[in-house]
């Protein structure tokens, strides 16, 4: 698969590309990433991208005309490219969007920037418009190697294991379980017993239990829908509902 | 304000650092952003920073001492430190999260990597789990730059005009509204001729009715407050929920 990024900032990428799991998937050719200077597609002496928005008010918007050139000549020779306009305005970027994006053969992220960008852009240009977060960023830039990371790690073979994809936050309705590693004592704080057992019986409730506990301090949200639920799942809430905190609990979140 | 970042991959934030409204903060010193290798905190010859988990697993963990230590270094002469975790088992990051932080005199930020963190981190030494949104990355780089960059604009005196960070997204309730520039036709595409009139009030019900027009197509979950809508917003969402869409309507949302 193929990433186009537009951007007035190319170079801002240049970590992101030399690092991890894009760096080795570029390597690999698993994916293609290239990352593209807006101004490239303006026309005059001053290469301006920008102009005062319509109706009034502060700040400057990105201009139609270089945008729709840059992304016209980019997907060119593709048949069904998918084109994302990254902006506070947007649909939600969630995992399912990931696991969507990952199946398409070229994706264009445009990086939104200033107050804004014309929004014939929207309406006309993008094939949609998603949005990372509810939170207000200068520039679609992060947004873009979010989306990036999160899909790229998502193909075929990009991820060493098969399985590593899996199990994971936002698939199972859920928060991940905990992880620990040596040292099994440190600061006096120790190991969950359980995972020392090598009972892998003992250790699969421990991590589920452990799961639900996070997910109910950080995001019962997450829990609203029964039927993401079983019947363990269901003791296992009842219980961490129902049990006084140990005295070794982070105040965080007293379950 | 201080940022320090705790990461294996520091040069991935070189071009974060470089460009736009970060750039401009820390060349006022406005704000101070420092990146540390992780790898700085190991005591061993190969700088091993990571371990397998307990309990058996795909993936590594990040060992909990490089961290401790390098927290402890960094925040020796803070009182206060936000001593934040990126992670995808965190609490939702969002605007409000941003504004708290921008009265932080401190903060830490610890990028996840691999499969995880030791979990004493998160239960010992972090204040608090964050994540940015509901998608797995490969490691927290991405989130600690968008968390920045959020924060960052809200600091004072960052952004050009001190109303620029206000009336946006998610302060309201609502998405913001589209905007639009020059050329007022692009493409057979012509700009609202309500934003043509040069009348402050048709301007500003032209754009609330577009706000709210935009929120129900993609975040109709931000309009479930009713305590977020005056009579205003109620006869025109009414409207547009009873007026049938206009033949140029784009197909993405049928209002």
């Amino acid at each position: 698969m193929r990433f186009d990024v537009l951007t007035i900032f190319p170079t801002f990428f240049d970590g992101f590309l030399a690092h991890g799991i894009v760096r080795r998937a570029r390597e690999r050719r698993q994916v293609d990433v290239a990352v593209h200077d807006l101004r490239d597609w303006t026309y005059d002496r001053h290469r301006i991208v920008d102009d005062r928005p319509y109706g009034g008010e502060d700040g400057m918007v990105l201009k139609p005309e270089p945008i729709f050139r840059a992304v016209e000549a980019l997907t060119h020779h593709q048949p069904n490219p998918s084109i994302v306009l990254l902006t506070p305005q947007g649909r939600r970027f969630d995992q399912a969007a990931a696991y969507r994006l990952s199946q398409s053969s070229q994706v264009v992220l445009i990086c939104g920037r200033y107050e804004g960008v014309d929004e014939r852009v929207a309406q006309y240009l993008a094939t949609e418009e998603l949005s990372i977060g509810d939170y207000v960023l200068s520039g679609g830039e992060p947004a873009a190697m979010v989306v990036m990371d999160a899909v790229i790690r998502l193909r075929p073979d990009v991820l060493g294991s098969p399985t590593s994809a899996q199990h994971e936050s936002f698939q199972t309705g859920r928060l991940d379980y905990p992880v620990y590693t040596r040292p099994a004592r440190y600061r006096g704080h120790a190991v969950p017993a359980e995972l020392l057992t090598g009972n892998h019986a003992e250790v699969e409730l421990w991590r589920r239990r452990a799961a639900l506990r996070k997910t109910l301090c950080h995001r019962p949200d997450l829990l609203a829908d029964p039927t993401r639920l079983d019947d363990t799942d269901r003791r296992l809430l009842t219980e961490l509902l129902h049990t006084p905190p140990p005295v070794t609990q982070p105040v965080e979140c007293n379950l």
